[in-house]
């Protein structure tokens, strides 16, 4: 970055002070004025960085910095040596994964979240930070249709809710497991917990962490539209208890991983009723979609779920990182997890009426994350954020028509939401072998050649490329000029 | 805020973009300047906020927003209704808890992290994240005076850390737990693992989430400087040994919460040794002290532990969520932890010269922290961040000499760090309860006054205050107008 300040008293090595504030204020200006800039032009970068493995690091210092740097010297460093290496998430060509957006708003929101720098483990620490995030799950729970009441609590990501909302499935059986453990215990049977194959690997990674282990969790078969077969589900429930295990929760998705498929929740919760277990969806993906009207059937079911994520970093346009856990059963996700050391100890009372937010999870330490999800969700509005959804789904659903349409391609798997998974068949290619090669190929020049980033998955065991639309700045013209990208890349590596 | 751009075209409900950017610019500067103004004038803010519980959620609309605001509007609000109820972190009032510092060069940081939008989790999706974070904890290493080679990953907070560290010392048992977890096996002997009776809440919630229990903590006794016994942690694990459990791992403290202790990690470690049990080290906040060379001896024995946890968060000036786990033993850590589906996987190898560092760890969502920690240690060096350091340190031993010249205070543990306990003890006044309510009166008169805020402990059962300096704006005159505070508050309840 340019400086145009010239603010640069090199702090001495006997300084010990912050940076002036006069000087933030500079500096700050001058950094936004790169973000601005940044976002007007994010498109002059290639998406996927293309460095090799040690590019970076190798033009790092190996050794640490003794002396102070200058704030001017450290920006243009980050642009002369981290930004080559930076793989350009907020950018409209970025199609992996899931693609999701720093949203202005969001970006402003962490900002001031930075500068307060509010730790909202108490209810004391920081009361509106609490009580900002009751109040903003709260507005996201009438835009999603969902019945009050509902608890909510933000988390970092979706892997630690799906963490948490198991250990409080495991807390509710009767087998005092946070006190007395499941090791060498005679009277703790195997326990069981069920997911689709197509299930996130968090889910897998919670029953790791839990001590539960890989083969606690019984993946359920899908049907063709790689949705959880309930019927399988049931029985593979019954079998389980007639073998001995204790089955105690079933985790269903809205919205997977690899294809946005819709497990049947409605089949799924009346089986969790029956058997007297935990249902946790995981929303993280598609749940966000039912801010729009038009699509809260995706979250049917979910009234009955006993916890439910979602990820406003996904799919609300909320910076990294903002996930959401609701729960029907606060005080059961509160028996799990809270643990009240007398310097955590509240010397006024605060009554019932708050939460102190600590209690619902592992992590003591909590960013005051609802500030940017209140920024977003007021500057956008649910009729805004659900235009916006509304679009990404119309734009997928052009692309899948254009993949339908096309001789060369295939779609494989149906497009409830924004990701397309789809493939180059060639009419008379019909060599799997040949097919992954030309696929892996193509997917390699497009991100390659820096305007676009796609990611992958294995449908069937076939190698498929995913076009996930997320970001804001993402138009039908770039998945226009993507589209002919494939045709291009297609036809040349079918003459060569 | 001061709207002084006038940049407000109120969203409509049909506009399917993100802020423009140059209203993001416009907004963006008009926030650089609010926190600029908040970082000179923090202290006309109350410290701890004075709110009842409720305040700010009843002033917030109980209803969805429906509609777009403008920015303006939203900026104001948060003002006018958030603000109020904020507890001031980042000023130099707040010494409560373990005080910290959101730094200048930190917020800059932070800025960008948001824009960029990274997630860390892969090293393509960002290969200058995941090397920066590697190169920047090198440097870290370094500082702290620790051999080469250690792996370093940043988590949210020293809770996922020891959680992290825990799991893999379960995993190091010949027992296949990742894989077949521990419920209902005969094979599965009970486990255990120690602290000491100081250690950390996160400790044990670690145990709970793992399944290991509450009770498969074994907290050990302490001597009369709040250290771990260590003789008592040999002989604990020799009875456990005997009665048939299974001893796993021990977490030794470098600052404990209460008191700021040091546990006697060399002794421990060759305890650790000599039974073959994974040694974790909690160095959250007393750690980072160890940039300063004279402070290296806290480390003292930490070349033999096998993971070790420092927050930059706490005492290195990062803005929260920031915590380091460093480890020996990476693949230990990464066979506990790493899980990758076909929509993970690399289409390039990245051979083994750079890491994947979801792999070590449960969330997958990773945000770029290593930008504000690279500004922080280039911005500052090694140099201003021991001379930051040792002026905590001689803040608190000049409050500490305060209270022990004091006939009407006394201390009540030892000062390593920059946290003092301490309570008022007035010449004739024995009667313990007479003392707690006295301490608790005048903690709250603190704090209710706004211009600090204390936090407390108990120890041997006596209600005990902290003044915990670790914001960098903290100086010697807020610490002598504390002091003054105290004694006339002292004089005004002895007086009545």
């Amino acid at each position: 970055m340019q400086d145009r300040h010239s603010l640069d008293k090199a702090q001495q090595p006997a300084s010990i002070d912050d940076m002036e504030p006069e000087a933030f204020r500079a500096y700050a200006h001058q950094v936004v004025d790169w973000i601005a800039d940044y976002l007007s032009n994010a498109e002059s970068y290639p998406v996927l960085a293309q460095t090799a493995p040690g590019d970076i690091r190798r033009v790092l210092p190996a050794q640490a910095p003794a002396q102070p740097a200058s704030m001017s010297n450290i920006l243009e460093d980050f642009e002369r040596v981290i930004m080559p290496g930076i793989t350009h998430w907020n950018v409209p060509g970025f199609l992996a994964y899931f693609a999701n957006t720093a949203s202005g708003p969001g970006i402003l929101g962490e900002m001031l979240t930075g500068a307060l720098n509010v730790n909202a483990m108490l209810w004391r620490t920081s009361p509106a930070a609490t009580e900002l995030e009751q109040v903003t799950l709260d507005w996201l729970r009438q835009m999603l249709g969902l019945p009050d009441p509902l608890f909510g609590v933000i988390n970092d990501t979706a892997s630690s809710g799906v963490l948490y909302a198991l250990a409080a499935a495991r807390e509710a059986l009767p087998l005092h497991i946070r006190k007395d453990g499941m090791a060498g215990r005679k009277d703790v049977p195997r326990l069981r917990y069920y997911a689709s194959q197509e299930a996130h690997s968090s889910v897998e990674k919670a029953g790791i962490v839990l001590g539960i282990g890989q083969s606690g969790l019984r993946k359920i078969g899908i049907d063709d539209q790689f949705r959880m077969d309930a019927a399988q589900l049931e029985k593979a429930i019954r079998q389980d208890i007639a073998e001995g295990w204790q089955p105690f929760a079933v985790v269903a998705t809205i919205g997977t991983t690899s294809t946005t498929s819709i497990d049947p929740v409605p089949s799924i919760a009346s089986i969790c009723e029956r058997y007297g277990l935990w249902l946790h969806v995981d929303g993280a993906y598609g749940g966000s979609a039912a801010v729009d009207p038009e699509m809260q059937w995706v979250l049917a079911g979910c009234e009955r779920a006993d916890s439910l994520i979602l990820n406003p970093h996904k799919w609300l346009f909320t910076p990294m990182d903002c996930s959401v856990l609701y729960t029907r059963k606060p005080d059961v996700v509160k028996a799990a997890f809270s643990l009240v050391p007398e310097y955590l100890r509240n010397t006024e009372s605060v009554g019932d009426e708050v939460p102190n937010l600590m209690d619902y999870g592992t992590s003591l330490g909590r960013r005051f994350r609802s500030l940017k999800l209140w920024m977003i969700l007021r500057y956008f509005g649910q009729q805004g954020l659900a235009a916006r959804i509304r679009e990404h789904i119309r734009l997928a659903q052009l692309f899948a028509h254009r993949v339908d349409d096309s001789p060369h391609f295939e779609r494989m798997a149906p497009t409830p939401f924004s990701t397309v998974c789809f493939r180059a068949h060639p009419q008379g290619i019909d060599d799997e072998q040949h097919l992954e090669a030309l696929n892996e190929r193509i997917m390699s020049n497009i991100n390659e050649a820096g305007r676009f980033f796609l990611s992958h998955t294995k449908l069937y065991g076939h190698f498929t490329m995913r076009v996930a639309i997320g970001n804001l700045r993402t138009s039908e013209q770039h998945l226009s000029a993507l589209w002919d990208d494939l045709q291009t890349l297609l036809a040349t590596h079918l003459n060569t």
